[in-house]
């Protein structure tokens, strides 16, 4: 898996088509992943038509990966399929709750990380939209996903048309914990965030959002209290929606 | 990444050390995977001594892998680390919400199967244990997680001891939905899931649950609804505690 050391989000694509064939196999790949009780807890809407994608972008505040990539794929929580099958089976399922809900999106989000790591691998590029969660039932009234269903993650796939610099990370240290939990101080703090406030990249990202500090550009700017709750509020109403929550 | 192909879940290990060097460079190499804003909202935990296996096996329903692995890693949704961060540099963090929650535990559960991956390739066993999200609370207690801290995924992992075979999975066709959501029908259903309730081991797991169908191994015996919601209080107020639900 040596595509993850240089691995970078890829947000253009060349206009050379993902085939179904390609689609298909890494998708059966990615189904190794371990599920739950191998329920398999995952459902994936396949948008290509051009409609499609454009019905989506809203979503994702219309960034223009959506509509520019080959395939966009949106992965679901499905509890649904398994609550049909145990209904016609005698069972008596109980999956209308917040446990089963992050039982699903585990599931999916395992599901979907395999599933880039495989596309990478084969030269592809991936872009995760973290959007999926912010205005949810946009992406379920235009993929008419039923109860039981929710989406928790997009991606965006294509050949790649660009080559970005490989983005920074925390060093190790930061990270880890031995045994339980070291908590973070300020001396702890100013380590570990050193190398990411030094770069020249992220000092200009300072500049151009027109603040002090690189912390102010996400708690003031890219993710503010007022969102979050905001969008927190409209989470939960599509969790309900969905019948996951009461 | 050709191991995903035969990949099986490993629960017995060999008594051989996973070294600290392997360890860290693993986590190093998975540290690639996408993570919102470049923020890498998680953090893992890493369990090495007898006295913190033990302590942690109740959680995992003392599940034999929890105290046989040479190291359990628990990966926890993590805000902490950058609401500290913004707090000593001007920011005004407003992660103290269920949104924020989804948005780390999506980068820990993304994190956590590269990790996988990156393992399964250099020939390790791992498991991924569910059972994380069933009493969070006991795992929250042991390894002190401090507010704005959740586990969402545990590990264990070793170098194998056992061969299992390969468990079976849905057909591509059950999960895959072309440009929306094709509802599950009862015809439907029955070509699904017929391979997977044919397989002598499915019906095996059928007597011996003394259950009628395999669905009911799952509905009314492992996952049953008074347990899901029982565990959905737990968990919801594990978020609580924590402070990603008021």
């Amino acid at each position: 898996m040596e595509s993850i050391k240089n691995r970078t989000t890829i947000r253009k694509y060349s206009n050379r088509e993902v085939s179904d064939e390609l689609l298909n196999r890494l998708i059966e790949e990615a189904e190794r992943t371990p599920t739950m009780g191998n329920l398999q807890l995952y459902s994936v809407v396949v948008t290509r038509s051009e409609e499609g994608k454009k019905a989506l972008a809203p979503a994702h505040f219309n960034q223009p990966m959506v509509t520019d990539a080959s395939v966009v794929l949106t992965i679901c929580a499905d509890y649904r399929r398994t609550t049909i099958w145990a209904e016609n089976r005698k069972g008596t399922p109980g999956y209308d709750n917040i446990l089963s809900f992050m039982n699903a999106a585990t599931d999916a989000l395992l599901f979907t990380q395999t599933f880039c790591n495989l596309a990478e691998e084969e030269g592809l590029g991936t872009c995760f939209l973290g959007t999926t969660i912010y205005m949810p039932k946009m992406i379920i009234d235009t993929l008419k996903l039923p109860k039981l269903v929710m989406p928790v993650a997009t991606i965006t796939l294509g050949w790649p048309d660009e080559h970005p610099a490989k983005s920074d990370r925390l060093p190790l240290r930061s990270i880890i914990h031995q045994e339980s939990y070291s908590d973070y101080t300020p001396e702890k703090i100013d380590d570990f965030y050193a190398e990411k406030e030094s770069l020249e990249e992220n000092k200009e990202f300072v500049r151009i959002n027109n603040v002090e500090t690189l912390a102010q550009v996400f708690t003031d700017i890219r993710y503010t209290k007022k969102d979050c709750e905001a969008m927190s509020i409209g989470f939960m109403d599509a969790l309900k929606q969905q019948g996951f929550v009461k």
